[in-house]
């Protein structure tokens, strides 16, 4: 497994590819936007996504997806909502049975399906998904990171960390798919709402309960949907969690911020070239639990705040006034 | 239970005394310094442990133990290491079966017992235990918080939880009083390897994994004691942890970034009064994990680090380059 193939080159693609490299690896980036590959190989920058980090040289972009698709593992970074129409350009392009690993966080809107169902058309590769606390620009500079790499085919899964990982860069396989991708999904959703009770100056108390029943909203939904608790008690679910619903440099807390704080959604995503991945997921996450009969109230109060108008407010103390009874039901 | 006799006018019990008046009880609030009963009395302030919070005129502070001891509730809100004495002196003056609640969180060094355990002598009484995410400021300024309150006998509980509570101060009741106190005493420790961690400029992606790690270390021990995983999920567990390890408002926390960034043990606890109680506790649950044979190797690093002089950079890079292998080990 010499040569990866990263298709995306966003904040997190770009700093997959400075991983790779720096585990040994040949690397070809796919980027949609031609400046961005020709900043890559002319100036060993990504202006649009990354541009405070300085690349390896080694890294070379294209924008003709057939290149990283010869690779002997192709990492998929793009969002969500496209990773489909990706995946059936890619399926003709790659070798079979080589390790294709879902690097994107979200659940389709519409068909409210998980990423590894809308890359069906891959289905002759060996799907992985890997999720975890992992800042890009963290990664790109070579901080320590751990995340979680899943595959049914645990043998192969091992292969991919061991070929991705080094000593900053820590991939823990599992064989749990549903719940590392409903631990990633979701917990973009919490953080923005978690977002919203900071920005509302509620407090780190009232931030430190919703992130907890917000976790076991991400336990309902992954165990109804055949995941294990154990996976989201994990870097991919609680340790992912933690990190996108704590720090105003995550994109889906930082819109909850500004959103408690006042702003309209159309203000925050007016001036965001990135993708915030929570904001779609919302709808979906909210489908996917209805189809599932599970209860996601958080979730369900962040979808109807951004998309439906509802009132922060309201919203919220609903929320915070619960009825006090036992912690745990049984 | 119209009356809260509360001992101990840190922060918290402070806080604690304010948020019992807003639940309309009459409250009597005893502090070890003299200094501070009486600036509670006479300015309606705590001016040497919460300064910046008006006290409702109704709150009465005395030196005089007997005096709080004598109500319908009393809690207990010493800290860690002063809770047995505290609890051989009230013994003689309380009523029996009255509910003491124990608001401290920590295990006690040299016996290293829980604090029920080190409260024996109210055996007469009904123990139990209030822990989660509650930074003392917040609860004082009537911000929304949400903990657990767990004692073998649930309808006490029950019964004390409706007298404190409130629309901001949410007490869920429980019955497992091993998980909470073991959630509430360890988190502590891991905040100030949290700290630790981002103080040595590691990033919030290591932070993150070092989290998920540590609620991992809690649960261990937890169930090694006897108590219960869905407890430290939820807001005495994983609650704390993520409140307790996220802010620089944490003492533990903000200790362990100032020790990160190269300043002394003793350097950063001369320029405190109050207790950090994380320090003390470190020793006392590697202690406990020894006893019981449970692997704990964040918190002996921090008890290594604070008590051993071990270095800082070995200890982490211990921990964070451990060998790739699967997430969850069964």
């Amino acid at each position: 497994m010499q040569s990866v193939g990263i298709i995306g080159a966003g904040a997190w693609g770009t700093a997959l590819a400075m991983t790779a490299r720096r585990a040994g690896r040949d690397v070809v980036l796919w980027a949609l936007e031609p400046e961005v590959a020709e900043a890559v190989n002319r100036e060993q920058v990504n202006p649009l996504y990354l541009p405070d980090v300085r690349l390896d040289p080694a890294v070379r972009a294209t924008t003709d997806l057939a290149l990283p698709a010869r690779a002997d593992i192709v990492l998929l970074v793009v969002p969500a909502q496209h990773l489909r129409s990706v995946a059936d350009r890619l399926a003709p392009l790659v070798k079979t049975n080589i390790p294709v690993v879902i690097c994107a966080k979200g659940i389709e809107l519409g068909s409210a399906a998980l990423l590894t169902e809308a890359a069906g058309a891959l289905a002759g590769t060996t799907l992985m998904v890997m999720s975890g606390p992992s800042f890009a620009i963290e990664v790109a500079r070579g901080l320590p990171t751990a995340l979680t790499l899943a595959s049914a085919d645990l043998a192969a899964a091992r292969a991919v960390a061991g070929a991705l990982g080094s000593k900053a860069f820590r991939p823990y396989v599992s064989s749990d798919m549903v719940g590392v991708q409903i631990g990633g999904a979701v917990k973009n959703v919490l953080a923005i709402g978690c977002g919203i009770c900071v920005g509302r100056r509620l407090g780190d108390n009232a931030k430190a309960a919703l992130l907890t029943r917000g976790l076991a909203e991400i336990v309902r939904l992954a165990v109804a949907l055949g995941g294990q608790v154990e996976t989201l008690m994990g870097l991919s679910g609680l340790g992912d969690l933690v990190l996108t619903a704590s720090s105003p440099q995550s994109r889906n807390y930082s819109l909850g911020l500004a959103l408690g704080d006042g702003k309209t959604l159309e203000e925050v995503l007016g001036a965001r070239r990135a993708v915030t991945e929570g904001v779609t997921t919302a709808g979906a996450v909210v489908a996917l639990a209805a189809r599932r009969q599970v209860d996601m109230p958080i979730c369900a109060a962040v979808d109807r705040i951004l998309s439906r108008g509802a009132s922060i407010d309201a919203e919220l103390h609903a929320l915070l006034d619960r009825p006090l009874k036992e912690e745990v039901r049984r």
